[in-house]
């Protein structure tokens, strides 16, 4: 189904929104919908693929594990994630849809 | 250098912005900011990558080769152009700035 990343957005949420955009051999992109949601406390992302992820709506902190700063992301930022870097979702903007754009792929580097 | 792909637009383009945001090896990030541009008449883009495009700000209508019927793209529409699929620009908006995610990867198909 063809959707309209910014115009498409589910109106309740009770859990985050997936939507696939494109699956490729190398690559897939995904519509993320968040509303107020947050990934549960002391949980990690810990994923085999390289995240690239971009907001676009809304707002949004996220934590590294071990980097006692965390990242606010306002709508255009973006932060590249390599493989296994743990991360969470402290918090999404709680009044209004928080939407991403994540770009999966192998973060592997090329054999030198 | 970082950018924000929606708040760090150039003011004045005499020419289309093109800025690399990701670089991996099976994908590429761009954004690319328009401004009135087009591509010359009778000019087709025919890339070796397989090219998945988000229109962000804007407005734009694209031609592909053979079809009679051009796409008009408007903020979060977005299309998927095989490698080799000929294309090409037919106009962005000549108000304001056009701001396009682009993502390159390879489209090839898995072997069966």
């Amino acid at each position: 189904m063809y959707i309209n990343v910014l115009k498409d957005i589910p109106d309740k949420l009770e859990e985050e929104n997936f939507q696939s955009i494109l699956s490729a051999r190398s690559v897939r992109v995904e519509r993320i919908v968040s509303h107020g949601h947050a990934s549960p406390p002391s949980f990690w992302y810990d994923q085999d693929e390289a995240e690239w992820v971009l907001l676009l709506k809304g707002a949004a902190v996220l934590e590294f594990e071990g980097e006692a700063e965390a990242l606010r992301l306002a709508p255009g930022d973006h932060v590249d994630i390599p493989a296994h870097r743990r991360h969470r979702v402290a918090s999404t903007a709680p009044d209004e849809p928080t939407v991403w754009l994540a770009v999966f792929y192998d973060g592997k580097q090329p054999l030198a």
